[in-house]
């Protein structure tokens, strides 16, 4: 592993050189970055962590600072967020090679400036065991325009985006886009992070509804990796009955909010119970 | 280890008892937390990594928790920030009994309800090695009010809060309120997490300046750790000359800001160079 300061000079200048925003004042060398929103704008802030060894292998060190980035902006496409900043903060084992965090780096700053999010700030540490990566994403949405978990309605239709259940080494890219283009328009919305089982449930408990899903109309190949696999990353969101989805984005209706609480799937004209089956962080222990 | 969902709803109803701000529209619970700055205010944020064998051990949960929020309150001060919220991440171990991250989140909760600041989200995984925390310190300060490493000018007093080199085990609190005072007073500021050598360092390179301290003005009774132990959680700061300090804090003039490069120790007649011997995170590998 290079020095600490030489890696941060390495971070600092690659992260000026992939993207730089107006609203960003200050970004990484001192002790914290200053931003300040668009006017009439608030922050959506959210933070997600990778540890080496249950949420990616040491394999792919490019596509795994792909995905990092990627689950950051998809918490804030979620939101109906603009991307502005992501921090990162790092533990490596001290025999790491530093092509490994540089490959990272490079894979975390394609995809945020694809994003326009200019990484802004992080910490760095050695590590005695495994590789432990956290991002944190900051956006900007007009003050009450972002999208929530909590605003599903009875009769609200139920859309996702691009297609579901795809394999894992597929690229993804955050759906920042569409989150923005949903502002005012979607009643709720969540990210497709650790399943449509999964967080389907998770928006229910949240508005206090249920819902029924129609597996023919799931955009999928493989129905079961379409309900329970993670890390999609597409968005789950509602729309009021009679309110059209925006124009130009890849979207599939796939069944209606309900008043009555419980998550249903129909296949085949019977209506099964659908359980969370996605992700969970200490399932497999 | 308790069930991500059952433990995620412990910390957002302790996070919800112990403090709620204004500026907090939504904390833990959707994809992001959404904060809307005060009228004329912009945003600081910071981040700070900890990992378990390299910043602390397993056997004082409470007193950790109490230094991850220190960190990061610390990093506001020394920007003139208003704490307004922080976020955690955590892996733990999946055999972690569940009173040690009870017993970190008490005193995390403890130290930034002292700062008035609200834990507004986090992440939380497993971890097939050590514990790992990762905590984002959030703050507001008017605009064009911040503190920054890159203003002290030659003939600026160099000022130290608090007394310096104290035992490792004496509880610090951040000095967020003496940054605030220094806003559009003091020309530059550091807090002293690395140590006085390493900080002050830093600090002169950012502003292309020298220093001149003096061992005798030091208010520390052991100069060693003075000099070079680090998270005193301090602030270091320079006022031009003439300038008083605000009133109602402990600070000490320890020395003054040079043209000349180099940071330099006054000890007993003799000007030694003083060389960054505080905390280097891959130093020991």
């Amino acid at each position: 592993m290079i020095p600490e300061r030489q890696w941060l000079q390495w971070v600092a200048s690659a992260a000026e050189a992939a993207a730089v925003r107006r609203e960003i004042r200050l970004g990484i060398g001192d002790d914290a970055a200053l931003l300040r929103p668009a006017r009439g704008c608030e922050l959506a802030i959210t933070t997600d962590l990778m540890v080496e060894g249950v949420h990616f292998t040491r394999a792919r060190a490019r596509a795994t600072g792909e995905r990092l980035a990627t689950r950051a902006l998809s918490d804030l496409a979620a939101m109906g967020a603009e991307p502005l900043a992501l921090f990162v903060s790092t533990a490596y084992p001290a025999d790491l090679a530093v092509a490994w965090p540089r490959e990272l780096y490079r894979g975390l700053l394609a995809a945020s400036t694809a994003a326009q999010a200019q990484l802004a700030g992080g910490d760095v540490s050695s590590s005695p065991g495994p590789i432990m990566l956290d991002v944190v994403g900051v956006g900007q949405c007009p003050v009450g325009a972002a999208l929530r978990r909590s605003g599903a309605r009875p009769g609200d239709g139920i859309y996702v985006s691009g297609q579901l259940g795809r394999p894992q080494d597929a690229a993804r890219t955050a759906r920042w886009q569409l989150g923005m283009a949903l502002r005012r328009r979607a009643s709720a919305a969540i990210d497709l992070s650790d399943g449509l089982s999964t967080d389907l449930n998770h928006l229910c408990q949240a508005s206090q509804v249920g819902a029924e899903i129609t597996a023919g109309l799931l955009p999928a190949n493989n129905f079961e990796a379409a309900l329970h696999q993670g890390e999609d990353y597409e968005l789950l969101f509602m729309l009021p009955a009679g309110r059209r989805p925006p124009c130009g984005f890849e979207v599939t209706r796939i069944g209606v909010i309900t008043r009555a609480p419980g998550v249903f799937l129909v296949h085949r004209k019977a209506r099964h119970p659908l359980v969370p089956r996605g992700w969970q962080h200490f399932a497999k222990s």
